[in-house]
């Protein structure tokens, strides 16, 4: 079977050929660019991208969509975080945060594969927002999201440590055991 | 001529009344949910939602975008100043803004109007955000914008006098000449 990952990120292609080739699944990737919408929800700018991309592609397809959602600013930033990345950044989500004792965020992943209808897939990992960044691998808000049960923030980890226990690796997880099962 | 105007606020209607009526064009409300999408220029949020509407609607239509654009900020909130209001606040805003010289920020409006293809208009209102919110008039982040050459906020004018030098009074003004000369 193939499958074609609808993503600009190479990167994101290669963590998620590992969960489908032990099923014999081939990931291809598509560059295509799509609108994402304003949204409170994940699912929601997901589920609008792969309709809105299926009538343009033959066979299936997912996409993904990824963002942190911290509480103490009422989910802020959220599904906007490469914007508000790119605008704020770090320094703009610690000065948001400085004096506030809530330091409770998460990442969350919302996977869309579309084979006719669609499917959601959701991967999350709870955390906190550190005090200040640390550690300068991954990208983003990495170097100041510390995951829960671990000493050191995103960043600090290598791409293989960070992929098993992130919110997509979670959410490409979630889809492969669904294929598995309805590939049989 | 009839003239749709696509919004959920009966306010901007009974606004843009006020500039259409002297041309003989009748102004009805249309609640109707579109899609904004993610983009970094209100002109491509506008732009898709016509776009995307106008397989739905019989007859010309508008729409309309606005947002506050905050230099310090990277253009921050911009395209999702509605969401960060409701997440962050005002008190957000001036926390980002908390010893920051640089205070210029504009707000700024566009018009989609659709009669078989796209025109846009824009209106913008350049000023600089205060130290506090004053006034409580208005909405948004209106208490915290003062208009260069005013000594007040927007949330401290009447609704008759902050429309006369609003962005989206400017964007409706620009829209309703274009369209007194495309009536002829």
């Amino acid at each position: 079977m193939r499958l074609m990952f609808v993503t600009s990120n190479p990167g994101k292609v290669e963590e998620a050929k590992k969960y489908f080739e032990p099923l014999g699944v081939d990931v291809h990737q598509l560059h295509l660019e799509y609108p994402e919408i304003q949204a409170d929800t994940l699912e929601e700018v997901a589920l609008f991208g792969v309709e809105w991309l299926s009538s343009m592609i033959d066979g299936p397809f997912f996409l993904d969509d990824s963002g942190l959602f911290i509480d103490a600013l009422g989910g802020f930033p959220g599904v906007y975080s490469a914007y508000v990345y790119r605008t704020l950044g770090i320094g703009g989500i610690l000065k948001l945060m400085d004096g506030v004792e809530n330091r409770r965020a998460h990442f969350e992943s919302v996977v869309a594969y579309w084979d006719g209808e669609a499917h959601l897939f959701t991967g999350r990992v709870d955390g906190e927002i550190t005090n200040g960044p640390k550690g300068s691998s991954g990208f983003g808000f990495d170097p100041i999201f510390k995951p829960h049960g671990f000493d050191k923030t995103f960043a600090e980890m290598t791409t293989e440590e960070k992929n098993v226990i992130s919110h997509r690796g979670h959410a490409l997880k979630a889809f492969a055991d669904w294929l598995k099962e309805n590939l049989k």
